[in-house]
């Protein structure tokens, strides 16, 4: 799909508030399905010190008005009316919340227009999609972050600092399962808007598996399955893939639309094991337990407002110039995988990975949190899971 | 190998020990290695109603002498006089817990003998090894039973009778990992001797998601992989693996012997996960834990004696003239997934299984239990795992 917009020249310069010490980003809120309206719309109440809510973006009329409402936005525009927002609209990022297939249109049209664009994960469909995503954002001079929400989350880069200090031993084996119902008529079960599971719960696996090993997998292997059940005819109920990694290590995971929840990882090192379970929630706790030797070592990491920190964190990247980990580089890396693991799937052969250079990888310095919000009651969505 | 033996033809009949209410079954434990001297010999206090420790065989003199004086076992034999104890041992069955190339050969001279056989799992190293044992077990008509000990464990059937009363709803998902460090110098370590993480570790697996899943697959992919650890120079470190069954399920595990200690399967269904950890436990407790809709029932399954359950068993079986389950069949299942898998490794594409006849399941009706013993001083052995 193409967005309309009036004129923005490809050399259009990004936008920055006025100097002075009260600067805020003002973000459209491009998309207003369940994450926006379940995270992202309430996290501004804890992202003020530099980041404000201007603007809603929507397809439906009665979300605009309502939430528009609730959240006191005056600025509401319709998915035709998102170049007006861009250029007229007073803001200065957006994020984009939309289904996946739109990711790109919608953050190339806003980085012509010297916007800056916070994007969801997965960051496009194929990879195509994300350098040119990429390559928009070099040429007109704005930020791109992808909303790897736990790239922030102090559980998540604990493990990372866990695993980097060696506590156990030489990280051998990545094993992960994320698993759950999604309900007949959502979007992620169809096939068009770059819906099934790899894409949407995938991505934390291989995503994890990366931050974990801090390398790139250079083989993978796919099975898709889908039982009888006819949720499943437009995509896979499940994935289980394997991964090579440089050094012999091997990373396997399960993502699954059909089956009960499980959200957990386990890191086998030659010393001990890490687990987090739940790994990665966004509503609730994450608990990490480390094993070495036969003692078990429990921590846990009580929920936090994760999208908070990712405003506040862009917010930060675009007032001080600083290139936000992670950016589209990581959301790339994630979808050529998922695109290696589709193509195995449909081959039935395990298929190489194009190697990927990663700027930078998170780290424990990144933690931010932000005190948890309750999830407030949704206008005409639903959430993803049973 | 061959195995040299007195002149026993193919026809001659399986002994009975004499009618009468005290029938036992007179066995000679042959190879007196790590399982042998750790859980087997030590068995027999628990398994006196129907079995009885008769004979000794081993390559090492002095493990005959000092086995032979602690458990008070006059007959003790050579490899080479292996045929001598097979014909004129007074013995009934053989225990095989010999290295897993040499199963082959001291299967079949048993068999030719009329001796029953309870063989260690693998079965041995090529699915015609296999086939060539069963056949010979037919031909004499003796038993053959695979010493697949969680087959008679109180868990792992209840974990069985869990998911075949639908409590977890539609099984989906098998997922495991089976990891060790095994020493240097480990016979597990040689490759012309059947070694290797997806013979000693990996069969577990295999088999575990068999009798849950309650079905063959009918297609395998397997990475094996080894970091730069000389252990590993001869056989792989580690696999993982992923099995497609039948109604597209998906089966997924990693085994090595080269990380820290993991023994764990979960299986997620439609409605719930049934997770085990410990799951394969031989010298502890098993635990269970099931959780349905947010809830987790908790039961810990005390260590028993898993192998006085193997011996009194087998014993029944050979006195009441039943097909001890699990049979030959069962374990050539195993080992020709196990060959599937490594031929996967080898060509690096996914390689279907041939289908597989299985007579019998297990299920919680052959729950055995048998107070658990302690572990003995070794001679001249070691575990196999640091």
């Amino acid at each position: 799909m193409t967005v309309r917009h009036s004129q923005s020249g490809s050399n259009s310069r990004s936008r920055l508030p006025k100097e002075g010490s009260g600067r805020k980003i003002r973000y459209a809120v491009v998309g207003l399905g369940y994450i926006s309206q379940a995270a992202l719309l309430p996290a501004f109440a804890h992202a003020g010190e530099n980041s404000e809510l201007a603007a809603l973006v929507s397809g439906d009329p009665r979300k605009l008005t309502a939430l528009g409402k609730k959240y006191d936005v005056p600025q509401t525009y319709s998915y035709e009316q998102f170049g007006d927002c861009l250029l007229h609209g007073d803001v200065d990022a957006v994020y984009i919340g939309l289904p996946n297939h739109m990711h790109r249109a919608y953050t190339e049209a806003a980085a012509r227009a010297g916007v800056h664009v916070l994007c969801e994960k997965p960051m496009a469909v194929h990879p195509e999609d994300c350098e040119a995503m990429i390559e928009a954002a070099r040429e007109s001079n704005v930020k791109l972050m992808i909303a790897y929400r736990l790239h922030l989350e102090r559980g998540n880069l604990s493990a990372i600092a866990a695993i980097r200090n060696g506590e156990i031993g030489e990280p051998r084996i990545f094993r992960s399962a994320f698993t759950q119902q999604v309900p007949a008529g959502n979007i992620r079960l169809n096939a068009e808007d770059g819906g099934g599971p790899l894409y949407d719960l995938g991505v934390y696996c291989i995503n994890a598996a990366r931050y974990l090993f801090r390398a790139e997998p250079d083989e993978v292997f796919c099975y898709n399955a889908a039982g009888k059940d006819r949720r499943f005819e437009d995509v896979a109920e499940m994935s289980s893939a394997v991964m090579r990694f440089p050094n012999d290590r091997l990373a396997v995971f399960t993502c699954s639309f059909g089956a009960a929840d499980c959200d957990t990882y386990e890191v086998i090192g030659t010393k001990g094991v890490l687990k987090m379970d739940p790994a990665y929630a966004m509503s609730g706790s994450i608990k990490c337990e480390i094993t070495i030797a036969g003692k078990t070592r429990k921590t846990t990491y009580r929920k936090r407002d994760q999208f908070a920190a990712e405003l506040v964190y862009f917010s930060d990247c675009i007032l001080n110039d600083k290139q936000p980990e992670p950016g589209g580089a990581e959301g790339l890396a994630d979808v050529r995988i998922i695109a290696a693991l589709r193509q195995s799937a449909a081959d039935a052969k395990p298929v190489a990975v194009p190697a990927e250079q990663i700027p930078k990888r998170p780290s424990l310095v990144q933690k931010i949190q932000k005190p948890a919000t309750e999830e407030p009651e949704l206008v005409r969505a639903a959430a993803p899971s049973r």
